[in-house]
């Protein structure tokens, strides 16, 4: 069961920011300024002994003048003041202590572990939780909380929890531009109270959350993790980015959050043992997040796949069946149908398509869509590949091919049921018209309920796992 | 020695569109449009048995009645008629035949391979060479050849050799927009005549081409490929995607170009033998070829990082470390210097230098220039990786930090002469002011001579590629 006081880590009823500034360059601002343009829901003080005002709020002078009681605290204020802040949480009844102040453990000197872990007593004999610290903290935007402008303000069924405050970041802009949208988001960083395993147990257990993604440099209690993590898992996909795998990089760890990486190897084997979903990167982590959150159950591991060009056709057949996925031939009874609708053209269909033979062959979007529907419909195939990429037209004026192309894949997925992932290729390009039409192609698949990728290696890795993962489900007799 | 009549292939003195149509559906039109917009530098004539006139050229009613010699035709007519064709071309001393005419060997069908063959038979005997079928044909910028309107005019110093249009196409875009520029581009179909290994022969020993890249389905005589390639790769780089490696793959190869992919185990095992950089997919082959084009020797694999954020420097770590790069601690000697700049603040500085603890330890560009400049310096470090991408900025605001952040790697990178990798990720956003920033960033460090990368894991993977085949020509006692 998650601790009760984990619900005002989500909802406080009020909010403190202790050391919120009116210099736009500190993060004291940037968290009361953030907290106002998100409309956060509950009660808002600003604390900082200058007083004054900001954003039309009264600054209190200390956390004592504030009236009435106060559920979560955000100290932007130096190590060596958090003690006393303790205090004053206690007398106000504080729940949950943020500290975005940092230079503690991480920076691996004596003083600076020291002081952690004196704070994290005079938490504890308190009974006040503490996220960090370290840390950047939560974003739940059904409550208005966030630290970052640019989050969405609305939410979805999306939780990630981050070691890292820049990969909070990257995969909350990142995931949203592919139109996930999340309950909860939490940077937690050197997890010296509220840890990995707390947050695991809260959102395994939260009927917001559909899909949780974690970043994770080290674990305090390995194994109450693991056995945290395969009940987790039972409920809902988790995908686990682990790092430190190298020396270089378990070093880094230290020096980040004070973590202790562990042995690569043996994290491997219990986290698969766990039935964690693992990657290695965080664009690996966005595809993977982004994959569960739209697309429906996968029943095996047979691909139809809708190839671009010939070249693309057979690099996402080698890019899947050297993942374990199947791109076999198409079965007799589509080459019937194939026959019937095209004639001795036929021979120019294969799985994967190569769309390119289908103009020169004088057929049009309605030849390809009546083909990739007797792919789409026939039980054979599991799983859906289309990539539009190499289509991406060389002048404007062949834009309208490029939609229609889309349309075609779009509808016959919706009316087959199947999950199916598409491919278009970044929109990393000088010209206007290119960028627009690559992100005005991937907000029509997201709108439609379909994950987009960049590149074909990276549909595959992702339908690979994501395969993996509801293939092991069954196997255990397991629905979701 | 390459075949002379290649020169004719790059460099024709007139060149014939065969097929050469007013509808702009047509690739007859495209061929023809093409060529008129990148003022092809030789005559250029276009042939239709409907005569008339296009893009104010006259349409001649067959190649018999163009006036003069012709050195270059392009075929966009059916497979049925080219051999009609190659007698006009035997009469008009034509020396290459490119078609884009396909529906032959690739269809897999008895008369597609018998046609296939007779064309080849008939070309040969009137010493004619071919390119294709089924290709796209020759860009080369400096005379004013190319297939797709939006190749860039000026030219460089890449080479690509591709069995898929698509693939050309894509490559071209995407390098291109990195800041590569091309000498030489063929796409070349299904090799029936002139095929990879004269290609490689001609380009391995072009002046204009410093780096080769290939996509190859097949290749019909191994061992003088292979021997070629050898000799290829100790003039300059070759990079090589074969394609095929599963048995999905493989029957795509097939279909594609009529191609036999063969083992790929094999494969990989002849194709490191020869010093070739083997890449799997074509953002890996991009990624290389962006490297070699701008970096300078790398001498050892020694990376000094700047990693963005905590979390970043982590996976630089990792991702470089997996790779077989070294990311050792700061040497004693770079400690003492730090400690002289920034006093008891040394133990935040690290390697890789997590570039997030630099502003709240109320430190400037400045110090954060004069740290890097102390790693790139010192004699440890081989390589430089720079990462800006956590701190793409949340509000626009924030851009002039971004620019500032990148004029510090830029301008050290540049006083060190080292080679530097530089991750900007992608502008894959929907607000405007974001990609634009993108593009600008990417485009400052093309222009100061860096290559750019989308993803850590990219940037390490291209840097592990381009280190060993710099530790390796350095063992073999060559020089570039």
């Amino acid at each position: 069961m998650a601790d009760s006081r984990l619900d005002f880590l989500f909802c406080p009823r009020s909010l403190a920011v202790v050391g919120a500034s009116p210099n736009p360059d500190k993060q004291g601002y940037r968290y009361a300024s953030q907290l106002v343009s998100f409309r956060f829901r509950g009660n808002l003080y600003l604390v900082n002994p200058r007083g004054g005002d900001l954003f039309g709020c009264k600054v209190y002078r200390s956390l004592a003048e504030v009236p009435g009681e106060v559920d979560y605290v955000v100290s932007t204020i130096p190590a060596s003041a958090v003690l006393g802040l303790i205090e004053e949480c206690a007398s106000k009844k504080v729940k949950v202590l943020q500290m975005y102040t940092a230079h503690l453990a991480e920076t691996g000197q004596k003083e600076g572990k020291e002081l952690q872990d004196q704070i994290v007593a005079a938490a504890r004999a308190k009974g006040l939780r503490l996220l960090g610290p370290n840390c950047m903290g939560v974003y739940h935007p059904k409550v208005g909380l966030s630290f970052r402008y640019n989050f969405p303000r609305e939410s979805g069924t999306a939780a990630f929890i981050s070691q890292s405050a820049g990969h909070t970041a990257e995969v909350v802009h990142r995931a949203a531009a592919r139109g996930v949208r999340f309950s909860k988001v939490v940077s937690y960083g050197n997890a010296a109270d509220i840890n990995e395993t707390d947050l695991l147990v809260y959102l395994g257990e939260d009927d917001e959350t559909r899909v949780i993604a974690s970043y994770i440099e080290g674990v305090s209690d390995v194994p109450r993790f693991l056995e945290v993590l395969a009940r987790a898992t039972r409920a809902k996909p988790v995908i686990v980015l682990k790092v430190g795998r190298t020396e270089a990089g378990s070093r880094a760890t230290t020096s980040h959050t004070g973590s202790l990486a562990g042995s690569h190897s043996l994290w491997q084997a219990a986290l698969s043992q766990c039935g964690a979903v693992q990657v290695d990167s965080v664009e690996e982590l966005i595809d993977l997040l982004v994959t569960f959150y739209f697309l429906p159950v996968a029943r095996g591991a047979t691909m139809g796949v809708i190839g671009a060009g010939g070249g693309g056709s057979i690099l996402s057949a080698d890019e899947c069946e050297s993942r374990g996925l199947r791109v076999p031939p198409l079965p007799a009874d589509v080459v019937e149908e194939v026959k019937k609708l095209v004639g001795d053209e036929w021979v120019l269909v294969k799985n994967p398509v190569d769309t390119s033979v289908i103009f020169p062959a004088g057929w049009t979007h309605e030849e390809l869509r009546r083909i990739f529907e007797l792919i789409a419909r026939n039980p054979l195939f599991d799983v859906l590949m289309a990539d539009v990429g190499e289509w991406m037209p060389d002048i404007p004026e062949e834009i309208p091919r490029f939609h229609a192309l889309l349309d075609t894949y779009l509808d016959v997925a919706r009316t087959s049921g199947k999950p199916m992932a598409i491919i278009i290729r970044s929109g990393d390009y000088f010209e206007d018209w290119r960028w627009k039409l690559t992100m005005e192609g991937q907000a029509r698949c997201t709108e439609a309920g379909f994950p987009v990728y960049p590149t074909i290696a990276r549909a595959a890795q992702a339908l690979s796992q994501f395969i993996r993962y509801h293939l092991r489900r069954s196997a255990e007799g397991q629905t979701l």
